[in-house]
């Protein structure tokens, strides 16, 4: 099933894509909910950032060849993450498929995308076995990590490099069912195929990190982690429009605008 | 004026604090709203977290004696921060005025309160310049920015160390109409004093940091900012009672209870 996030005649719902239609939800589709008989056309419709999570959950170094690529780039040797470390985003950078992303006047040239496989998690869970972790996931939907390059070298923090607003695309959609074992993500830069890489490559996989999350922390319903990328991204251009794709998932897209 | 969050009936409201009694709001205090004729008994009222914030931004560190006595005791020189850079705290580890610190059983010795004043924001911005900056802040409220120190240098990022569930206690109440500049911290551990400290001597204050945060993020409604803490934090230990005071606005008090 593909749950979007979407607005109409200025009230936010959520609603079950079927082909060309959203079939309209009453109530929240993280709590009581029933499909209604109001429907939507899909194409006209503005799709909104899937989910607004109470925790913003994000991996930072998840596949081996973008830390060996990175750490080349930087002339230094690569470190591989020896346990599962979690790291946060920012709500305020968030923005729906087909948003922009706003290029900040003082930023530099490398200013690059992140494709990533997002989990969306269901349920209330603390202290989660790896055996039960792909239980809380109610479905799963796609995250471009902007990042700034030069921010990101010279802040203390990455609040700048990879938070400021519209910083991160999310959408178009939750779709639920899937295997992330069995996915591949594509990010194109306008038209052209950048990396295209096997989604269930990571040096820990989903179960590991829900496992170790929830010893220490209870997730909530509608809370997301995204999942990190793998290659070298290249820089973003204003004008430029990235695509990332997850085969099962569906192509989130924005452009990129110059911003103040 | 002072606003608190509380539960009563089961359900969920802000209300005005008068003396012993609140007299309940209808509406959300960041939104359209009236005072109502019903009122509660405060000392018999289970306060709650006065505000889930969409973002949580946090200063990690913003007092000169905290950054000097913390690099003494690693045997480090000290690094002052040369700008004023944000970091972020999760949602899932607040809790409320007399709730309880869950002490995780893994967790060490070094396990540490950090008394902090919290600013509350009230209004969306972005770009706003420093004279602009207290107009944006609705109030002001209590932190503990728990930590545990093992945890803290180990791990990549802070994500167990300081968003541990119950690592952020935040209350009692917003309290409107402060100076900052015109406050004392005090923590006291089972009722010793261990740190005071003039609250207002910040190495960038509250108002450069608004400016700068809002050059790259919208605030919105709600949002709250940690400002750091001053001093050498103390060891926790179960079974005690941690208490923040900050003149003009109150005390945050927990107590710190053994975890699994």
């Amino acid at each position: 099933m593909i749950w979007c996030r979407f607005e109409v005649d200025g009230r936010v719902a959520y609603g079950l894509v079927d082909g060309d239609r959203i079939r309209e939800l009453q109530g929240d589709l993280f709590g009581e909910n029933t499909i209604s008989s109001v429907s939507h056309d899909l194409p006209k419709t503005k799709l909104l950032v899937p989910v607004i999570p109470k925790t913003f959950f994000c991996i930072g170094l998840n596949y081996a060849d973008h830390v060996i690529r990175r750490a080349s780039l930087l002339g230094r040797p690569p470190v591989f993450p020896e346990k599962p470390d979690i790291g946060y985003r920012a709500n305020n950078a968030l923005i729906a498929h087909d948003d922009d992303i706003v290029k900040p006047g003082d930023s530099g040239e490398e200013f690059q995308y992140e494709g990533e496989l997002v989990a969306v998690f269901g349920k209330r869970a603390k202290h989660v076995s790896r055996d039960e972790a792909l239980d809380c996931i109610l479905g799963w939907t796609i995250g471009n990590d902007v990042t700034e390059r030069t921010w990101q070298a010279s802040d203390r923090t990455l609040w700048r490099a990879k938070n400021a607003d519209t910083f991160k695309p999310m959408g178009p959609w939750i779709v639920t069912g899937l295997d992330p074992s069995d996915m591949t993500t594509t990010v194109r830069l306008n038209g052209i195929v950048m990396d295209e890489f096997a989604t269930g490559n990571m040096i820990f996989d989903v179960a590991t990190y829900v496992s170790e999350l929830t010893k220490y922390v209870t997730i909530e319903p509608g809370d997301v982690m995204w999942m990190g990328t793998d290659g070298l991204p290249a820089n973003m251009k204003v004008g430029d429009t990235v695509e990332v794709e997850i085969s099962g998932i569906g192509v989130l897209r924005n452009r990129v605008v110059a911003g103040r």
